[in-house]
């Protein structure tokens, strides 16, 4: 199996040595529009071949797949040519920058029959995958909750804003961890330059069965938080992603109700106990990822981070700026 | 000074005492419903009068002010009893159950001369006086934004919902430290008992001037997280109340825009550099509060935590529950 | 049963609350050669009684036992008196300035059919007894060693160093936990002030079996840090008292050798597997050491911190003082 | 300049990786005596010579100056030999076995007026840059103690004890931070395989002024820690390396000294107050390192961390050594 991938910036050197690491397929090619990148290609990985265009990879009937590296507002019209030239593709988070486009290639690669796949990298972790196997036993009881911080003193993008920058982590733990699919979506934020980026941004996910899901969202903190909460009626995971060696904490906080006569009051029991720390796996995710969708390309069957979880990913950033932009006003999904 | 303490629940023990302890003035009676709450006055504070009946402190002319420390449906009713008896009012947060009583109980206090102060007790502890002697120094820059999380596993109350439980602290805070008012709410939220009554529950306040603050609280977290960032384009605060000694650190973090002839791009650039951790006084923060209250009544003067304040907080909870039951609409204040 | 107190400093009203609580016992009398410090008893406590003198007990016959919580020089003198004075014997930790000391007040007690206990608050803690539990459940394998850290910027002390101070915690959590008895002690230390007392020390304790236990006791340091690690060769401990809710960490970080051809090396595998941070009971410390006291005399039996442990505590002391001393020299037990 | 590395072990790598992206010099040949540590060079490197003999660096005249990275017990040996084929030498930490054989490495780079260094990479870390410069500022006061914790779940070593293989980082960082010379060590230690080798180990250092030093060191930690005191009259550091940014903290604790007539008590009175978090330089040690290593062949002048400095880590492990084999005794150094 041949690969091209198509842009080299910052997540591309991973991207070349992850799927260079992999027994049953080769990198075939590498473009990107900067020589200067491609020249530490061509230091790097001397047998690889570069180009400054994406058409000479498109036009290599050699080529079996692609991996697009490249800025959002192009993954559209590279993913259509590739899939066009029939090959498979895997796409860099966020898939799309607008569900119809996101739809559009989930329809054209049902058509050519091609693996479309979208590279939400979070749920290789050894954690995530902890956390999805904790959630599935049953364990937590009815999962009430979702709650994520995801800020820092980040650089400030000029295309994007910092919900598409950095929700899509997060959003797509959401859908990997959560079966119910959410119906709205409501949203507030704010640009502190003056070219109406939201530099900080707060989102909640709402859901008819009474689960709720909240994104808070900064490249403007001092501090660095990676922290999700997800809480069941029985037990509750938090996943502290800046913790080296202790990620994932389970606490048995189950509650009850208790109905009293008088007043109709409900009151509520906290059972504080006992707190567990599983061993989490800490194989590279990326390389996870690679072999998850190489063995989609050679068998067939479904990768963990399939299309239709990256057009959840991108549905859900398009209501939220739309709440933004209507005053944090609900957008259903 | 003589004062009367009507309700004697969960933080009248700790009224009875700072007051007590006052140099310049006497608690003289304290009334509650519970013959068993009375009992522990006695018993402790053999000198001071107990009545079942509220009315006998507001009956008797040598008492000059009450405290009042009931569930907040009742504020309105016996601040305005107090009032028309001439005594100057210390209510418990929140103030009222709307803004529009809160406004009533001004108007009275203004026509009668008298003190109306609520108890924000957190504006007196050290940690947010040294935040607002660092805001006010100016050694933040522009304040872009405050962002609050007060999350644990708590108990659910029966008659208002978390923001009007946990926020109070947070919304006094930021209305201490922030001189612009602002112009609107955002809030989501959701209930997971059948009364609805929410016990998980976001808010955004906004601002004209770009200013943005935010608020998670929870009674759903297994962990107990108290944070407060304040973020200037200089400097940022955090206040991590849980820290026993380390509750402020301010940090370096100022970042500047770089014009890049290509493409318009703003650039920013942020340097990340020391850290200060500065001593913050440890003096009981309920008893800097009684002695404003008593000062104010003593000698005139506005105390921090006046009525003025007291209503700007829940005008803005009344603002965030219409928001959530509207499914989170902005809401103008 | 009838209660003296014998002095009321620090300690005093913490052993005066607690007893008073209990419902078999009643503190008919404290003594103090303050007055300052007995008119605080008057006012709180107007039920009991006072003196300027220890012998008001002593000569008392109605008084059944003696809690005595005066600086430790006086340890001695004090519970003679009051054993020849036919009262059972609660006395602060450390026991006595010497093992000689105590031997003595241990063969007077047998003699005179009295209680003499020790209180080591800290064996009464949900955490200690939790560790208890885990060392005694045999989890941990094969138990190596014992490493605690007691460091703070605390009160220098005038008549003992910082190891009497600070260690007799520690000390008689390793008592408790650890069966076998230690064989020798080696310490080092320095004082830096012209009183000789050290202000820092370090102190290993040694074992027939190859378990060891190490202290280090700080009045000299910027952080405060309450840290003991007790490891076998299955599972290890981690006891961090400053937390305030996850104080024990049970780590599953068993080792095993390989024995290889080559060299006759060892090759140790290490495992870190799952942590478990088991709930720990929050009630009042203080409040069982005094029940046990009170049964111990009721009833007989033995209680937990008795007074072999409190003899085992001042042995290793002296120990360590004599070590420290002769340059870390080893001392025998 | 022409650079030959001998041993391509664990650190190897690292060390041919910085010395090649020097500009002033070239690693021209790797020597090591497993071919399959050869390849990794070959592969990586293809321009770089490799030889399953050192003699064939020794041999190079070509060759100015070697790097020995291979065991500590042959340390000795290979130095001598380069420093016989006038080359000069940079030795990984530590420096030698025996402070015999370092003396006699240091009297023969004399005798060949060749660079002789050690390795100590610590000594280039920002951190401990920090460190020095706050110490040499006065800031701290008297500075009065050291105290480094570096414990963790480590591979048993079959060579050398817990000692030898990680107090070398905390020794280094002692002897660059205090002039003063000690004059004794006392150490303890216990070795649970059977092979004598402490996993365990504890070291005091002594110095004639009243400075004390304390290093505790294990392989058999569940957690790892990484901590550093350094106490001085007026004001002390922490230096946590397990911190991501806030590696080091100053605080301000100076004491003072009152005297009180009654009883020649000396009163100790702490102020803690403010705390300052330094921005530390980020650069990799190891490229600093390099570039002394390679500034003094050039230029001549004494780099940071010099054979003196390497010389006096021996000797202080080497009395730990014989304080442990000698049941803690006092070692004069």
């Amino acid at each position: 199996m041949k690969i091209g991938i198509i842009g080299f910036g910052y997540w591309g050197p991973n991207l070349l040595r992850n799927f260079s690491g992999l027994d049953n397929c080769k990198v075939e090619i590498v473009s990107d529009y900067r020589m200067e990148r491609l020249d530490i290609v061509k230091k790097n990985y001397p047998s690889v071949k570069t180009s400054l265009t994406a058409d000479d990879i498109f036009n290599d009937l050699s080529i079996d797949a692609v991996v697009i590296a490249t800025p959002v507002f192009s993954h559209f019209e590279l993913a259509e040519k590739a899939l066009v030239s029939n090959k498979h593709v895997l796409l860099e988070k966020p898939m799309t920058a607008s569900s119809a486009d996101a739809q559009k290639l989930i329809d054209l690669s049902l058509q050519k029959n091609k693996v479309l796949m979208v590279d939400h990298t979070f749920l290789y972790t050894g954690a995530v995958q902890k956390m999805k196997h904790l959630v599935d036993s049953g364990d937590l009881g009815k999962v009430n909750y979702f709650d994520s911080t995801r800020i820092n003193l980040g650089l400030f993008q000029q295309d994007v804003n910092v919900l598409w920058d950095l929700a899509p982590h997060d959003i797509s733990i959401l859908t990997h961890l959560i079966a119910e699919k959410p119906y709205s979506v409501n949203a507030t934020g704010i640009s502190h330059t003056n070219n109406e980026i939201e530099n900080i941004a707060y989102m909640t996910v709402n859901f008819q069965s009474g689960f709720i899901a909240h994104f808070n969202c900064s490249w403007s903190s001092p501090v660095k938080i990676r922290m999700t909460l997800v809480g069941g009626d029985k037990k509750m995971i938090v996943f502290n992603d800046m913790e080296p060696t202790e990620k994932i904490k389970m606490y048995d906080t189950g509650y009850s109700f208790k109905t009293d006569e008088e007043k109709q009051r409900i009151l509520v029991d906290y059972r504080a106990g006992d707190i567990f720390i599983p061993k989490v796996q800490t194989n590279e995710a990326l390389t996870l990822m690679a072999k998850d969708f190489v063995n989609a390309v050679s068998n067939g069957g479904s990768p963990i981070s399939d299309c239709y979880l990256g057009l959840e990913v991108v549905k859900i950033l398009e209501a939220a700026q739309k709440s933004i932009k209507q005053k944090g006003k609900e957008i259903l999904l």
